[in-house]
């Protein structure tokens, strides 16, 4: 199982955004959707073996899982039409009991400290760093959860929580990217073990 | 200089669609604009070495000049905004001449065959295959073209041409990817001169 886990922080945390405004009045919700699009399709499928939690304004979380999740298109959106369809199920979630809006989406009033808890329990948290190791020399980890912000930085307690929960810092290259396309990178780089298998 | 060249098979030629249906009316122009997005675009700014041409049904190409391009934001529905606006320029673009639509955006009535003549003039033209060379054996080349199809895969006409003109066969790895994480990826590949350098 791949696990990412991107912290949106001005994406609304209600459902009250025009789809024709993703970028601006829904919160830069555009790049997230990408995330999704990157974690999950493939030219001929899809991969189960993903799990997408989206923090949002460290309040709310929407997770996404490769295994039953349906309708996942590629285009930003169609994508957060999904993600909106879950905010709109929002008061349904109660205490940390998670609401499903859509087959394989769901809902959950949780933070990143919750979410990066699970993510250590299930494998190794890895935390995309310029200071990192060389992606070159890391055997990937088994079960890994990359963690990685929108186009904010962390935030001082986002940092510190990821600091604690990290079991490992990794460099994916010599260029800083947008969240999505570092989720393509880590694809690749788990996809051919390490740059080896081609 | 990086050259991209994407062939819309579906991307309308006029610019009669709405922008609230990229993925349908539009002929998936939603996964160009994803390309134009992974071509172009850092966490920290804009790939000014590079150039993408979208090949639409054969008769146009717009072009994308990262040196002077302006207003290219990474969410798809403004990019499909400035493709829109190229196609508006459509009748102003005689015989090969390209016409300026918006800064560092042209468009021009040439199909495949006259981009990938240009393109192996510039330098070495690589077709991404998977029964190619693995990409962690081969250095990449100095001025590199990469071609890549949208969700179609290429026409016998354009394989026909690709393989003529192609100096390279190249396999990004062990999964299909669609075509904007393959720039991606072809970027990364680029980016750590073949993974050597993080």
């Amino acid at each position: 199982m791949r696990q990412f886990v991107i912290c949106g922080h001005e994406v609304p945390t209600s459902p009250d955004f025009s789809l024709d405004a993703l970028a601006s009045e829904a919160g830069r919700l555009d790049l997230l959707c990408r995330c999704l699009n990157a974690a999950f399709l493939t030219s001929h499928g899809l991969r189960d073996d993903v799990r997408v939690h989206l923090v949002l304004q460290d309040e709310f979380t929407v997770t996404v899982d490769g295994a039953t999740v349906r309708n996942l298109h590629p285009d930003e959106r169609s994508t957060a039409a999904l993600v909106r369809t879950a905010l709109e199920h929002r008061e349904d979630a109660i205490g940390h009991q998670p609401a499903e809006s859509s087959p394989g989406i769901s809902i959950r009033r949780v933070g990143l400290d919750v979410v990066l808890e699970e993510c250590a329990r299930d494998g190794t948290v890895v935390q995309l760093h310029e200071d990192g190791e060389a992606a070159n020399e890391v055997k990937p980890p088994e079960n890994p959860t990359f963690v990685l912000s929108d186009h904010r930085d962390f935030t001082d307690a986002e940092a510190t929580m990821l600091a604690e929960t990290a079991d490992q810092r990794l460099r994916l290259g010599p260029t800083l990217l947008h969240a999505d396309h570092a989720v393509t990178v880590a694809h690749h780089y788990l996809d051919t073990d390490a740059y080896t298998r081609f």
